[in-house]
């Protein structure tokens, strides 16, 4: 069974009614729930307990950590962003969620400014499969539409993807690369751009469909680990000279 | 159960005595008989037989077709390229085995000469992982050698794949980009460079456990299939002018 | 000097008032003009001249061949798509204009079915630049509107990009992989999509400068020429077993 | 005139006689020395001049920023990485060489931890032109020999390159992505593997081709600067509810 941690900012929820009525457990208790039901073995983690919820023995114990940030990127500590890091070019899987193109982790793993540009006017958006064999697009539809979005728009100021799966087009004129995959070391990475805090977003089935393949995707193989050293030894005679 | 399908051009083992000692059931009785253990259900068919064993029922019922063929390249039917190529891009898998690399379906659904440079030495190959993470690198240790091979060098005229998993040093100085992964419509496509008619490749437990991953990374997904049609209504209300 | 051609299936400028109005000396002619003020040396050549008008000596005196088909892709013969591909493959460029992605040499190229969803509405398309750094999207704003186009949309069936430059947003609902870099043989590959035979559209600033970027862009280059060969003497000492 | 500057630690060349004897104006005035012939205009800075020469006035005037670092790089300032990286993705080129791939500006960029195995034994390296259509293979032969290099080996833990253009052999068994391209922000980098303190590397006619290829390739371009904002106001009018 694959093992999930959800992190969560969990600060939006405690001090603003209207996200609270949205997502009275948190963000991560909704996306818990939905992946509970798929299945998967799952546990929270948010800013405010020790280390983040983001022990070693809990990372360990992750194939696959979902990240939700927004307006406290700066508090998580370093030290536990460069666990995180570890763990994934280790082999943990990593999913981004929405504004946590801004976190650490994410920046940090793809090298760039992760920088974009939004509006907050609840239009609507319209995601489209590009790539219909990839696995992150199963049982979905061709598109679908989330109703009230705020708006990413590119640039995108990301390397581009090894994997796009999905673009996303907004009433307002813009275009944005919503489904993105990378590898990282042993590690998966998958950016999903839905959600927000005041929007019902990860109660619609299409967008639970996508991060539930995702984490299917992203949990860790079995191949092998690389030795990264001093080989004194060839592995084929050198000739004499 | 993913369905798998072994096609051989099964000529040399007809005609040639160290080839039949080699593969006294045919390249495909090899590779049918560690796969079949391996859980998959699995079919072959050969070049001689009516439509080359291809024929729509047969591929309907494939979820990945393996391509194994060297000398009578040129003797596969049109029609049944043609076939094969439709169920790709509707979602078969297919994985083209060492000299196939010049076979009518992959060429054609590459998009160029995949020519390269070979010489028959029984000559060592070490494969090496250069995508640990990838799904074919499952089991794999980080490098395996191949005692005698034919060599195929770079360049190798391929569209650069959209993974590359394995490359290939041979002891004569060559390289070689070895296992490449790429999408083609809703389908998955690997092409897997060793193998050889009079040495016992197949028979090897690293080569047999490559193929294993990839005929279950090149299984159909359950993504969308395309609508191409002219949408004459639009999604969303056009401006007037 | 980069010495283009630009090829022209040449039936709607010929047949219809209200192309030939857009285009009284063609679509080629707008073409050759705007590309020779530009400073290319520039050829055109149309489908029913002999051969196409693309002989041997036309092509060998080709670096970057530019594609406008329609209604005729069938009328193209296949031994001058051959001759074409294997100049391509030889190092010449490809700009495959907008109904092109339904051209011979295109679609052979790519392998896929390069079919897509379209609407003839004069809608409202809006370009994004999403990789900024490629030497295409120099000269370019960060956006740029085409006033009247016709929607072509996702899902399109063609390989993912190797450099995905361009994104298209339609007022409609739909996206579209616009300006899309690919590599076969020594020879480069841009698709793009704006274009049509009733709209002004290849007399429009931006329009002509991401052409003329992509004709520099995929002149050939002066790498070596791949040897595809027998090797039979090894470059390196074999050992003796 | 592309402007470059060359970096080096240039500490080995100072304090151990068998490099210096080499490099006697160090590594970075070999560089220097190959590129201005070329035509560039090109400065030098070291890890021991204020601010490791790469202040703010310097960076700006420069359009390519070559890297060589081995020993050191711990010691390079991080104000300063930040300044580099802030660079590279306003636009300007990267080259990191050889043990570069440990340096902190690469090393941010590609956002893993660049591990690799070697073997320092003098032995033979081919590398192998594996893309021969891009310009950093322009004017190279179809591989060439480093008689005398130190091994570098997979796996080299890497994100995938967006172009690899050079794979190396090597003597004792070992491969290695030897040439790999990245776009990150607006900026171009280039890794490239040969390069050694204690061998002629930099004075070998393919490897002063191949690096001023890729200042070519690197420098900056003209596209557009990408609006990362709050675009309060849409592009198109939004529908009323």
């Amino acid at each position: 069974m694959t093992r999930v941690t959800v992190w969560n900012e969990f600060r939006h929820e405690r001090e603003e009614e209207r996200v609270r009525e949205q997502y009275p457990e948190g963000i991560h208790g909704t996306i818990r729930e939905f992946l509970a039901e798929a299945g998967f073995g799952v546990e929270t983690a948010t800013l405010d307990e020790p280390e983040h919820g983001l022990t070693e023995e809990r990372l360990a114990e992750t194939d696959v950590l979902l990240w939700w940030g927004h307006a406290a990127h700066d508090e998580v500590r370093d030290d536990v962003v460069d666990r995180v890091i570890e763990r994934v070019l280790d082999g943990m899987g990593f999913l981004a969620l929405h504004s946590a193109h801004y976190s650490k982790p994410f920046k940090r793993l793809l090298g760039t400014s992760c920088s974009l540009t939004w509006r907050e006017a609840g239009e609507r958006e319209r995601l489209w499969v590009v790539e219909p064999g990839h696995p992150i697009a199963d049982g979905l539809p061709e598109s679908f539409t989330v109703p009230d979005a705020e708006m990413y728009g590119e640039r995108f100021d990301i390397p581009a993807p090894d994997d796009l799966v999905l673009l996303s087009w907004f009433e307002g004129g813009e275009v944005f690369r919503s489904g993105c995959c990378y590898r990282r070391g042993a590690g998966k990475l998958f950016y999903f751009r839905p959600g927000h805090e005041t929007y019902p977003i990860y109660r619609q089935a299409e967008v639970q469909r996508v991060i539930e393949n995702a984490v299917r995707w992203a949990a860790p193989g079995g191949g092998p680990t690389p030795s990264f050293e001093n080989r004194t030894e060839p592995l084929e005679a050198l000739s004499d000279e």
